[in-house]
């Protein structure tokens, strides 16, 4: 049923890592299909290549889309009107133009190509790179080209439907009878005769052909045509500030030898004020740690882009959740200060759902930097409060406080919550393990 | 159960069409039972006769709700916090003063009449006319009068519930023991007692009646005395500008030989801003058509105000639907370019959902101007999108787009889409017909 | 299963009415178990203590928390993402440190505490009083001192949960292995050791205690420690003005012989803007009663924080439903004007929910004032209709409407619309009687 539906401006993960430029051989974005460890029954925050919905993968690219966020479970529902979906495009492709029925925030994971956006009758185009931010308002018409001649281009669109809560769709204008169909095919004839001003014959010609696909080989000539454009550009929206940011491009807010944080809210970007989102960047140097943070009002949809580790967070919700199975089934709270630890290895191409609140700590590998974007839903005044370092919450808590509610001595626990000098991220695990073998080894 | 139990300052159509003036005899707004054609199972998207839930028929005039929009279908779920109701009261009639729980925009189809809204301890008196759009705030009391001698007074609401949502009722003051019952004589004796400062016996004659409904006749003096007040009047609820802005005193953001289309959004009327709610109204010549549009972001709920015609939309959502029947049931989301039509005949009365993004047209009768009054939900920032003539969206993509998209030589491309100077508004197909076959016969 | 889960920084009712200061003896805010009179199947508007989780009861102190609201009936739909809860704290004693994945607002209903909110690296603190309205923002880290030798802390809190719509958690850092857990503990020793650099014995020992739970008794010298704050003080927290404010404080907004109603929103307290909820404080002399008024907008949820009475509301939702189930399940909405009495015996203790629009009365015992403190949802542009008294909402109708509404001269109906002097607060039943029955006696 679904072989020749064919699938749309969105995104795809499509990595390469150490990437062999010079070839177009590319590999998946997720390269694993099984998992390597049990995660529990009820790691519902973790969403992996099994996950997503596959629109197609033809020759030149794939659409993927994770289901409604409450198809895995109810404690989603705080974001069940958003989709995560990824575009992954071949180089030299051309994605065919559409409009869909959301608003929506693109991350340009990887590559570089040129988007076009259609809006208010005025067209603009983008020379997009890894780390750009761009807004796209609901029903603006948009196509795209990979312009590289070996780099996939990898874009990560978070959408908010605005028809359907949680439901969207693409409309193609361009296509045929099938593959993609256009939307004009679907009025009738004298409709369009009418319309377009033209005669049967001659729209059947347009509009009833077999198409190729959404995702298509453009020849050199047409996309140097198409890459024809200023960098950056001038936005011709009236009044809404810039098209697009580049993440990489603002102060990190946090930055040390373990790592890097990069932020983008409305203050940076004004087109993101509708939509209560922001969004955020950590480098991870190989070895290290990100958290314990939590954040005070977001939920942040994290993806993976490059590198490995893991993941561990503290989630009451759980605890509670396996609690009530035993219990009453109406009672649908109960109180208590009781957590389920979730746990995962991170790989490239995973998505994590962190909600507002939880704990969590992410860690590098010891072999390679861990890359990760977060989409912050509920971004407005959301803070990032630190667990452990310098200025972490605790530090803040009286003498009192913190003897009643640890049971120590004051001095005893301001003491450990004051052992870290860093602050956000912190040499892992794996890393003060090297250092202490090899403090061994040289002692 | 419901005979009794009567019904509201709502709304009610019930038109005059080639209105006999002078003759108290009016015809249903609603002329057909039975449908002409079928239209298919999943036809969600129009509302006919059957589907709305009668109030009550008296005498004197009508209500008539439409039931929650997701009791349809669950695709209409962007809208059902929001409820369409109908008034229709016969000419010299009064509608008993009472307030919902919900805000509501109206506006007047047909007919004159005078408004009275009580709200902050003030009351003020509109003097209303068809193209009247009126923002009532939940809470408000209302009543009304039709002042007209020959005619109807019929006026289009929507309701957004402030307490449960996608539920409102109604609420009489006045009223007695039924048909109205005032809500007063839900109280215990002793509290009215105590309240009003009024012996038992004369609350018991005050709210003991049985009453006559909520449409009720007026006398020619009580109407003379409701009507005198100064057209337009002062608004006298500070702060918030006008009380009522008339939809045809605008000039048309659209106008040529084929039609007219008017619009009132919060930069026209100020009390609309709250709500994200804009008002549009398209008058098509006969034999003349609007669209194919889309609407970037607002979902459209339409009321043919009078006139003939039909009505075309491409719904990928439906063809999605239809798709997944056969598949997975789980899986809610397929991504795909197809499209199911929507038609449908319109007539008076007729009501349509168009979501966003969803392109259509609408088409009128040879012999009549149809006239649409639409309400546009989530307006804030739409964009009406035209998808043939003059600036219409395929005009604005580059020629190397067009090529890949339709897979066409661009010029072929680009003169089909150009073929149409008008904007908007186009002769339709029978129209064009027409001048064909009178051409023919000068020939 | 819950025993050893403890509970939180949040809100216990245990009231001392006739307060024997001196003694540390208490008594319940809910002092009864039973109720002593029907109320009908469908009273889904009063919460009794039944309706409440009990989170726990210790020696130190109460948690309690109401269900999700459309647990009890989907007609409470419009404020299920809110949730309500009582902290009751004893004499002398410490809530320990926490933070929840909600937004909040406290009102503290009896005794004397100093409570401390962390937030943006910075530590505010707050000597409470009965009357004080905080906002706490999600995601603080929140504790609480009682400091009184004899009286309980009793705080009423409103939450908006910001992860998962109606559901909320508590997070504390400070704990153990139990009875509170640390949040710390879900994380991997080697996390822990790596990210506060501490070595694994020292944690073990940090957070692998039993605890005490979540109220405990505190030192007089930790107390006192605790509670040099300068009243008031400076709120930190930047751009957001006053952190708190006392709705006794206020100007009443309605003040005579029978009452006096005070009120707090955005223009008092400019933290409540994002919120869209304001307070309210009726104190209702004994022998009195407050209404018959409705709220435009908002819906109320209302606690009786001290004296007794009842409780009267006129629901036409209740009369729909009631018809509804004998007719068809699918159409939901029958507009018809019949009301159904909800009433209610009101206790210490006790919540009500009134929503938007629906008229009620509350009425004090004739020995004792009746004090009710309102939580108003959906507060922006709430407007309070008065049904009785000066400026009640029908003296504002013409004459031929009260004539034309009720079915009797307007000079009948003027007269009885205008016969109560008074303004918000009247006279009650009671109290009437008691001096019509004095009166009797004089002659």
């Amino acid at each position: 049923m679904m072989k020749s539906r064919l699938f749309l401006f969105c995104l795809l993960f499509l990595a390469v890592v150490t990437v062999a430029l010079g070839t177009k051989e590319t590999s998946s974005f997720f390269p694993y299909r099984g998992r390597e460890e049990k995660y529990g029954e009820n790691n519902i925050y973790v969403f992996e290549d099994q996950h997503f919905i596959t629109g197609i993968k033809t020759q030149h690219g794939r659409v993927r889309v994770l289901p409604k966020f409450t198809e895995r479970s109810k404690l989603l529902k705080g974001i069940e009107n958003y989709r995560f979906a990824i575009l992954e495009a071949n180089p030299q492709t051309f994605v065919v133009p559409n409009h869909w029925d959301a608003d929506a925030v693109l991350f340009v994971a990887q590559g570089r190509g040129t988007l076009n956006l259609v809006r208010r009758g005025k067209r603009n185009s983008f020379n997009i790179r890894p780390g750009d931010v761009i807004r796209v308002h609901a029903g603006t018409t948009a196509y795209l080209i990979n312009r590289e001649n070996n780099e996939n281009l990898v874009i990560a669109k978070l959408l908010r439907p605005v028809s359907t809560p949680g439901q969207f769709e693409h409309f193609f204008g361009p296509g045929g009878r099938e593959n993609p169909q256009s939307f004009y095919s679907a009025f009738s004839s004298e409709i369009l005769e009418a319309a377009l001003n033209t005669r049967r014959d001659r729209l059947q010609r347009l509009f009833g052909q077999q198409r190729e696909g959404v995702i298509i080989r453009a020849s050199e000539e047409q996309i140097r045509q198409m890459s024809q454009h200023e960098e950056g550009g001038i936005w011709p929206f009236g009044g809404e500030s810039k098209g697009s940011v580049n993440i990489f491009k603002q102060r990190p807010s946090q930055s040390n030898q373990y790592g890097q944080f990069y932020e983008v809210d409305e203050s940076h970007y004004r087109q993101l004020e509708d939509l209560d989102i922001s969004l955020s960047f950590g480098n991870i140097t190989e070895g290290g740690m990100l958290g314990p943070i939590y954040s005070s009002k977001a939920t942040k949809i994290a993806v993976v882009v490059d590198g490995e580790g893991y993941f561990e967070m503290a989630c009451p919700h759980l605890a509670s959740e396996s609690g009530r199975s035993q219990g009453s089934q109406e009672r649908e709270t109960r109180i208590g200060a009781s957590y389920q630890k979730v746990h995962s290895r991170l790989r490239r191409g995973m998505v994590l759902i962190i909600p507002a609140g939880h704990p969590f700590v992410t860690v590098a590998s010891t072999n390679q930097n861990l890359q990760i974007f977060f989409f912050n839903v509920n971004a407005r005044n959301n803070e990032i409060v630190p667990l452990a370092g310098r200025n972490n919450v605790m530090s803040q808590l009286e003498r009192e406080a913190l003897e009643l509610g640890f049971g120590l001595p004051a001095r005893e626990v301001e003491q450990i919550f004051r052992s870290q000098q860093e602050e956000f991220f912190f040499q892992g695990p794996g890393g003060r393990q090297q250092r202490e073998e090899s403090g061994r080894a040289d002692a």
